[in-house]
């Protein structure tokens, strides 16, 4: 019953892509002329099959964690994925449009498909909690006011963040906690016995093909939009050294701080281990040697073990649900990498960087100096956290609406609401 | 027991393969003059090693949906595929010798993939219901067929189809209903309690792994065999907004048409928005622009999901079974995706498509008409309709000999006949 | 309680690589100046991903199979990961310094990857057996031992072994099968009911997961360190064919070895069909035409499933455990691709390798005779061979000792003792 109003909101938001697209003239990059719009140099993008493996599987796949909740998860991620890449190519094209005419390159889909990770982080946050039609909505505003956040920290702000820590893992983290911040409802008293918020063995393992392959893939993702030889194996080194250091990290910090002294704790590994990904993430094609690369994924490990350990729980009591910890896997571990790259931009200096300057910093080249880089690092880091908690706030209000069905308390969790199970 | 003579018959097959495979000279591709045959552009095809997962990992574990047959259902996969590719390898190279050489790329490799496709196709119409020897013998049988038939509609008609969608995904499904019509058999009554034919909660989980990775790597399969960066980038282009468009058209209609209304068949999902992949498989590298794909992937999960909800019940009421209902994913898309070549075909101009038209439709650069291509288009998919259903009969009747061991229908999907199980 | 030990050494190496890797100096890759140190043709290697996968999913979903030990097999694997390419990058780079500068390009990653190989196979050996601290330790050993020996047979012996079936799998088994001679102890009896030992319909399955993209990727892992076009494709073309031989081989001989003839048996099904991989990894870029490499694929799979069948039984009736049959997959296809490697080397002639011998058989070029290069061959097999064991014994010695808090025969194959399960 009540996926119905969210379908139909879907169908006509379907429609509208469709009525839209239908106009984008797409002759500039079929006509072959390749020199008239330089599109062919697209067509070698590195990373866009590694991504699309993070959003499908990676994504789907890791939250697949809840016992009772594999067939939403990976079917809504599914859903929720392919609307966000059609309506992301609309509006992040919004801000491209030459002469009024879309061109859509493979490149394009590559930024889509990151586009439709904030959508995926935000889901984690209300895994479970949101309704169908909740979802669909959330996903439509949610990417609108993504690429206008994209468009001020990139274009106008000029801000480094070259694997979307800022734009993305932040931006998706805290508008999720946003919505759920406004979803909030009282908590009843669920029986341990029943309660469906949980793993089970097999599901914890299927988690672990999500949580592997986004692992795997990530210096790809963070690698995709560098311009030189040298920058992109300096985003993949630095990606993989981070990654190693936090995996690292992770167990050591999950069985020091663990109920059970010296176990491990599925959770911090499935989710922590990924946490270097995102915390060199805007920072990865700077110099910053491989050492600094490990201590960061290091910090990071530490960071996000003890996010799921001390603050997921603290943030529960006060009623604000976070069922994937996307604040200690995205959040907060955006916000560090927004911070090192605040530090690493006022250290740049044209000796050091060379040639790679223009590439990283572009507007260094046309007189900016590190100290002005350094702030608008900030300005990205402030805009994105208060445009992403504020506008998943206001979404959150308005899902609130019968519109939208909200889930009762004993719906949550469950597959029963949306599937013929067998 | 029944499987020893399909190993026998195996174990032959892969003599002669071997005994073959060691006359083919490559000594051509092993002299590293490269000039010579122009092999070398061949190690940069894109898209073999996505293929590759596609078919083992991809139609592996679509195939495991059934909750007593995962172990066949990966490991025929397998052993078909391997098979396949080492008898595709020649079957497709008989065609293609020069000097009576074959000469082995890594082309060579992404064609084997491919055409080992239509086997695991047709694998999927007969799951759980042919035994292992007959299996074997049905593959020996396709890929000589189906070689045959890519021959005649490539390089007799020189039919325009990037994808596939006629020559693979239309050959292998009604090959595949072919020999399951031929299998037919008066269905006993099966009491509900021990029917095996349906799916468990793990096992809908373990095939939307291959399911996502079909998905994902589609774009890839559909755009390997282009040659310029722009028809590349537009086979990569409408491949990924088909998809996109068939995947929230199969949620909304699954949802529509379901018998609990309003939730989601796991089935429909599972396959339904794969069949936007199909259905722009022929016409994918033409100019269609990107609503038109949007649109076609819409039909596409539409007449899918509409397939397997009223369609594939009413087969079964006839006595053929198609376990994975290929003619819903395959098929029918398949023979959308012809008719919208012959469509496209008949629109085609020079003025519109400029340099890339000899890419696209070979012939038409020298002197066919449009109206003539979309003739030969027609005359394509005709001749792949009854080669494949008509020899798939054939086929189906041949495997019913005792030789083959038909399985009793109580030994219907079910892992134990095969397989010593923990 | 037990690996706390473990994890206070393993944060010691983490400080270790840490403070090392700081003193890296990668300016050089960093500064842009490409033609300086030649590393920017490193960025287009190919394979890296691809190995990725099969290091962090193909191992780690391999060794699933366990019914109650997959959150270890998946969380060590992943952690002995992390830590041996950190570990590997400085063990490699200590014999390729350049005025006491190591330089990462993304090659470099690469080679930690394929090492990190040698400690996952190891922890196939003694799976379920030895404890987390005990396999950290062993990790640590094996790097750097396994480092010095492929600057041994690669550097100083310059034998080929493009696929690493010496240096990689060789060691990987026989250091393993060494710790696991020293980790021997009387086995008690367990009752058949509690026992752990074996796999579970489902855990079977997600060991296909990791079978499968081993298999997939093999020819990416083979062919990753070609130098030219033909080279590569030579090294891709022969690996897949091996790799289809030894699967339609393992089903064959699978099916007529089993206790229940007829049937097949999935460990054999998961393991012997990546034997064809192995068993070419030596000889896959030399002159060996298709219908040897599907020849040599036979080989492989008919001596695996055989090791299985009968000598890995006869192993652990004198005590020596080999959990997931390393020395059926690594050790003796291994051995098999070395002898292969001198027979392949003594028939190399220059008129045949005409310009690719010089990227194949380096020594060749500077006068080496085809004779000495198979000297050179067999000798890298003999001290592989001597050194993995040797080493491996000394390691398992030492790995006994209290400090490394050795498992209780109970506390076997128990993710209980690692985990906090659900």
């Amino acid at each position: 019953m009540f996926v119905k109003r969210g379908l139909v909101n879907c169908g006509c938001v379907l429609r509208a892509v469709g009525d839209i697209a239908r106009e984008i003239d797409t002759s500039r990059y079929q006509n072959g002329k390749d020199d008239e719009y330089g599109g062919d140099e697209d067509a070698d993008i590195k990373g866009y099959e590694d991504t699309h493996v993070m959003i499908f599987i990676g994504f789907g796949f890791l939250m697949t964690f809840l016992k009772k909740y594999c067939y939403s998860a990976l079917g809504f991620n599914w859903l929720l994925a392919a609307l966000a890449i059609q309506w992301a190519l609309l509006c992040q094209s919004f801000y491209h449009m030459k002469d009024n005419t879309i061109l859509l390159t493979k490149k394009s889909l590559f930024e889509a498909d990151v586009m439709s990770a904030t959508v995926l982080i935000t889901f984690g946050a209300v895994l479970g909690i949101a309704s169908g039609a909740q979802l669909l909505f959330i996903a439509l505003v949610e990417i609108a006011v993504g690429c206008l956040n994209l468009y001020i920290i990139g274009d106008i702000f000029k801000a480094s963040d070259v694997g979307g820590s800022i734009g993305i893992h932040t931006f998706g983290a805290y508008f999720g906690l946003g919505v759920s911040t406004a979803l909030r409802i009282k908590k009843g008293e669920v029986p341990e016995a029943s309660r469906l918020d949980g793993p089970n063995y097999n599901s914890d393992i299927t988690a672990m093909i999500g949580s592997i392959f986004l692992w795997i893939y990530w210096p790809s993702f963070n690698s995709a939009l560098t311009v030189s030889p040298a920058e992109y194996q300096r985003a993949i080194i630095n990606t993989y050294l981070s990654l190693a250091g936090a995996t690292v990290t992770a167990f050591v910090v999950s069985s020091m701080v663990n109920h059970q002294k010296g176990k491990f704790d599925m959770v911090h590994i499935q989710n922590s281990t990924l946490a270097g990904g995102v915390a060199i993430g805007a920072v990865c094609n700077m110099f910053i040697t491989p050492g600094i690369a490990i201590a960061i994924g290091i910090g990071a490990g530490i960071l996000s073990v003890c996010g799921y350990r001390f603050l997921t729980p603290a943030l529960e009591k006060i009623g604000i649900q976070d069922t994937c910890g996307v604040n200690n896997l995205h959040g907060m571990p955006g916000i560090y990498s927004g911070i090192l790259s605040i530090l690493f931009a006022a250290l740049a200096t044209s000796e050091r960087y060379g040639p790679e300057l223009p590439g990283i910093f572009a507007a260094m080249e046309s007189g900016r100096t590190a100290g002005g880089q350094a702030l608008y690092q900030l300005a990205a880091l402030g805009v994105t956290l208060l445009l992403s908690f504020g506008t998943g706030v206001i979404t959150g209000l308005l899902a609130k609406l019968p519109l939208f069905e909200p889930l009762k308390e004993s719906d949550r969790y469950n597959d029963e609401i949306n599937w013929e199970l067998p």
